[in-house]
């Protein structure tokens, strides 16, 4: 069997929503061999024209806030609603071992265990754009099996928020009221790139809480953000435990929907962020070049610290590193 | 004369604080002539261990926020406690004639005459990374001429914000006092970047609308900035034209001085900018090249189109790129 005839058989078993295949699809696509990704090239290029037809969800907040919670019941709502739902986790920090956001097995277990839903770990290990670049793949892939809604999770902690926002059409952040404290974690321009505040834990002995958060985040980001973009950031309450309000979030990201559809940024969006894609992807490969070069990483360091400590300039440390791969070999040192 | 012994001459004119050679200076490192850039390299390097030693201020704000104004009676109030004050623009929109933010001579004019000041328009043309790698070739040139206080302005309207923010020890933002559509224009993200915020034209008809802004915006951020990190956003209201409130806004500027230098996030900061501003320009020089190469330029339209279409993945259109410039030739197509 050729090389092609296998990615055909693997495509078509994709297609068909075979969960066996979508999984393996996922972890070649995750995979840093040459030869996988070359696999994975082909295979991507088959499936592409079989995805983009989802909504793509960015959920962030820090741990605490109830993003497996929330997810779960998320989840379950919108597949009620015979939706399939996929759950793809970015954590750059994840361990090999599986995934520090969806490693521990008992989360968003009656999710995973759903037939119309398929929950995937973080990839393990590499850097915050590689991650990211694999997280897109096996998005696309998931899209090609069918699912029409992908939730891409991330804690909200570094900087794999920003890198979350730039793959979905809709960020959601999700906070828990806590008088002032609400944000602690989150990190500067995080609060702007949401499209929806979601308070959470709204319930119990939080409820009044949650329900003046909404009112002060509503005045705050009403003085805050630009009123000319489109789309203006909602705040909503909900409780994940009570499944009060969670409903009404997948209705308002159908409004979300329908809104930037008709205004012409949804597909506007996509487009930029496709061409980003490409050119961050150029970028990633370039800098793993740089970084797996053995000339650079034996002058990295002491570049780097030079730099830091203001004994060699940024442009002129910029320079060795492009002369060692033979770019700007036509300027003198 | 060889090269060396002229650029020591004019790092030695630099250093005794004489305009006419700052002025050259900046119009070699603004140059992209090859050989320009290789003499600026050594002028750079030579004059490198004397920069350093400003308080670099950022300042954004739309048009007719009344920045020139403002930066006019900021400058000649810190001149007046016997600073030197050199104002840097960056608007990378700005045309070969001079420069749209500068290029007005009647702005800053009192500024622009004073001894103590150094008053430069944006450089012209290029890409955005292009003129903020100029400005802070100018800002270091500027620094080793003796001027204690950098002032970067830029427009608030377009990406050259970012970039200006992470150029400077600190970031101001100018807003005029309007009812809501304070912040008309005003890009996501950078009321968050700010550390002090400037609601200006606190005067006449405006005065208690500007104070009324003040408090709003001081509960806003209170509520949607995570208390954890160290500096806390300042708002202030000034006048220019009444030159009220002014003097206090240095004084904001020492402090936040002083207390970041004390916490020890004033170096951090810098530290953390000098290696970003290294790879800054390793992807800058890598994506010129990259623009200016003939096989790239004649596929890039059409990877564009296909990209935003749909009709090819990103990853592998980078990829193409890549091997176009022969990275990546070890896999196979």
């Amino acid at each position: 069997m050729t090389l092609n005839s296998l990615v055909k058989d693997q495509v078509a078993a994709i297609l068909t929503g075979d969960r066996r295949a979508l999984a393996r699809a996922i972890t070649l696509v995750e995979s840093t061999r040459p030869d996988h990704r070359a696999t994975a090239e082909l295979l991507l290029a088959e499936l592409l024209p079989y995805s983009g037809k989802s909504i793509r969800i960015g959920i962030t907040g820090v741990p605490g806030a109830g993003k497996s919670t929330f997810i779960e019941a998320f989840g379950l709502g919108i597949i009620n609603e015979n939706h399939k739902v996929a759950v793809l986790a970015v954590d750059p920090s994840s361990p090999k071992t599986g995934g520090s956001i969806l490693g521990d097995k008992t989360r968003m277990e009656e999710l995973s265990r759903n037939a119309s839903a398929f929950v995937r770990p973080s990839p393990s290990g590499g850097s915050l754009g590689g991650v990211a670049r694999r997280t897109r793949d096996a998005m696309l892939i998931a899209e090609a099996a069918g699912f029409d809604v992908v939730i891409v999770e991330t804690v909200g902690v570094g900087q794999s928020e920003i890198a979350v926002a730039a793959l979905v059409d809709i960020f959601i952040l999700l906070i828990v009221p806590g008088g002032g404290d609400d944000l602690q974690g989150i990190k500067k321009g995080i609060v702007e790139l949401a499209d929806l505040i979601l308070v959470n834990k709204a319930d119990g002995d939080l409820l009044s809480a949650a329900e003046r958060a909404k009112r002060d985040y509503g005045a705050a980001l009403h003085l805050l953000r630009a009123q000319n973009e489109g789309w203006k950031t909602k705040i909503m309450t909900c409780s994940s435990i009570l499944k009060s309000g969670v409903d009404d979030v997948w209705k308002m990201v159908q409004r979300f929907k329908d809104e930037t559809e008709t205004d012409g940024n949804f597909l506007q969006r996509r487009k930029v962020q496709a061409v980003t894609w490409m050119w961050d992807e150029v970028n990633e490969v370039i800098k793993e070049t740089l970084l797996s070069n053995k000339d650079i990483s034996a002058i990295l360091p002491e570049l780097e610290s030079q730099v830091k400590n203001d004994n060699l300039s940024p442009t002129h440390a910029a320079k060795k590193i492009l002369q060692t791969i033979g770019i700007l070999k036509d300027i003198e040192t």
